[in-house]
């Protein structure tokens, strides 16, 4: 720390993204990024948009709004692009809390929340999950503040039905209610068609998982003209060019190949109960995942461990060092090859601890 | 405002970046952007970065902080990258100001400042230019206060020299001084060097002008090591993966070809002193620009009239409609073909507006 940083970010303690080596070639399963590559018409799309890069982006981002807008059946002035979903979610954090108006979220979560709520200030309540890492609805039932919740939750996969988020929405309304649905097209049930019946209800997606994007840095938010005129405001006091000329183009690309994100999603899922039963017939216990990753654990071997011996043998995965889940890893789901690859390797790894 | 948007931003006036009309083809000479396409190693760099955009961006930025790094001649951990140098702009308000630290800047520069301020409630003085529209260091001296200072300045081209800016550093021991030489690279002199003799000091640049990309959305600030830490804590708590992949590789790319940067530099320099002479012999006042724009006044015709004109002509320039400068439009410098339309167009304004 520098002798010259402001007093309110001594205590700053930033989020730590998965690890990225170089070192070695790994079989990564630890950022839950889509084993396969963008569309065709998302890279050719970009690689287009290079050759006239001279030219600032355009700050409306106008013509993928409209393509987000229509897919989700808003309009356009219900949707807000960012570079990222981070973006949009730390946006919120600034646009609809503050010292006076907390937030809350579950204890088990996306870890970025807490940082954001750190970042601007704003006080917040981690509410605890089940004993089975279960969201328990009453508990945000009339909070009135400002809540946040990824549905299908991360890092467990568990996800809500639109009923019980409504649930939450119509109960606080003068409270606005953001849905992280960054997993969300992996066997879970969005948000968006509840947009237009409340005016505290804002929903996050992202490019980067289900549409092979997380390079290109998309995300997007969909919400009511005015809490949407509001994040854009934000945007433009922030910084009014955010999304990049190619990565626009990138998105109009992968939206227009919706058939290629559908059957990749098929696939991911295929691949993901598939993994599930051959790691229950190996001993894990899982949660229901509905995202591209599994949250597993093993009673006779640690987690901590588990990971570390799977990155000796070439195979990343995301562990936790947090209490309630430090017996548990996050393992992303791949291709069929990347999973049998993750089973033998677990199925040797589990001998290997027996002796 | 939605009736969920925090107090703390009911005042907030956003920033207005150019206008960017797709209504119609103009000549535009509004957002300072470079008449010359990105060099070929930046678009097939980007390309290909396309092709795995299924995986994260390298969160660290290591290569093209390694090339910034050694292009600058400072070590890596000097030196971070952002989504635009806006980005490290706003990084440098929240980390090195606050309600207990205020910020100065010249009544008359890049327009963000006060923006940048606002958002992070920031309490501000702007130190009037001089009758010229020069910076007066003398205002600066000792101030004990978080300085931003646009060198070249902008709207007006001014630039101040290195020893210039030393002595304001020097004198404002426990203040950071933040350069930001956006348009450095039009005859402007860096204050680069001045890195490994003060700790206060941090410089921002851009790749949106000189190297042809501000679609891709890069900047960077070079700074001490501690400084650049704090800065990082920031993106870590904000926006981890903020630079996406085929931005970072068109920036590689960029810095292989850096003749190809030096002789667009050149042209355009060239073109603004082409472009001076010429507006001289039509009348118009100029400030003594070190930029990739120019700034003019006539005594015979407004200068918003001259905008609108212009604009009917099909030539976009920038005008401001603000106090102290008015009368002037700033035009950016593009290739000699625009450069002669634009002097036909104000010639025929010119005599128009004498009927």
């Amino acid at each position: 720390m520098s002798r010259f940083l402001s007093t309110k970010y001594h205590k700053l303690v930033p989020y730590t993204p998965g690890e990225q080596p170089k070192e070695r070639k790994y079989i990564k399963l630890n950022t839950n990024e889509s084993p396969f590559p963008p569309s065709r018409k998302a890279i050719d799309g970009a690689a287009r948009a290079a050759e006239s890069l001279e030219l600032y982006s355009d700050p409306e981002c106008k013509l993928l709004t409209k393509m987000i807008a229509d897919t989700c059946g808003v309009s356009p002035e219900q949707v807000l692009c960012t570079n990222g979903s981070d973006e949009i979610l730390n946006f919120a954090f600034m646009a609809f809390c503050d010292g006076a108006r907390e937030a809350v979220f579950p204890d088990i979560t996306y870890g970025f929340y807490s940082v954001f709520a750190d970042l601007n200030g704003v006080p917040y309540r981690a509410i605890p999950l089940g004993e089975d890492f279960s969201i328990n609805v009453e508990d945000y039932i009339g909070v009135n503040k400002t809540i946040f919740i990824a549905n299908p939750n991360a890092p467990t996969g568990i996800a809500l039905g639109v009923d019980e988020i409504e649930r939450i929405v119509s109960s606080n309304p003068d409270s606005v209610v953001v849905i992280d649905e960054a997993y969300v097209d992996f066997g879970g049930e969005s948000c968006i068609p509840l947009i237009n019946k409340y005016d505290n209800l804002l929903v996050t997606q992202t490019f980067s998982k289900s549409r092979s994007m997380a390079g290109a840095r998309l995300g997007f938010g969909v919400g009511s003209k005015q809490l949407i005129a509001d994040l854009n405001m934000i945007k433009y006091s922030t910084n009014p060019y955010n999304v990049n000329s190619m990565t626009m183009a990138a998105g109009i690309g992968v939206l227009e190949d919706e058939e290629y994100t559908k059957s990749n999603c098929a696939t991911v899922i295929e691949n993901r109960e598939y993994t599930v039963s051959k790691l229950r017939e190996l001993g894990f216990e899982m949660t229901d995942s509905k995202a591209n990753f599994i949250f597993a654990k093993h009673t006779d071997i640690d987690g901590e461990s588990l990971y570390i011996s799977l990155r000796q043998k070439g195979i990343l995965v995301r562990h936790f060092n947090k209490a309630r889940i430090s017996q548990y890893n996050r393992i992303t789901v791949g291709s069929r090859e990347q999973m049998d690859a993750l089973i033998s390797a677990i199925t040797e790894i589990l001998e290997e601890n027996k002796k």
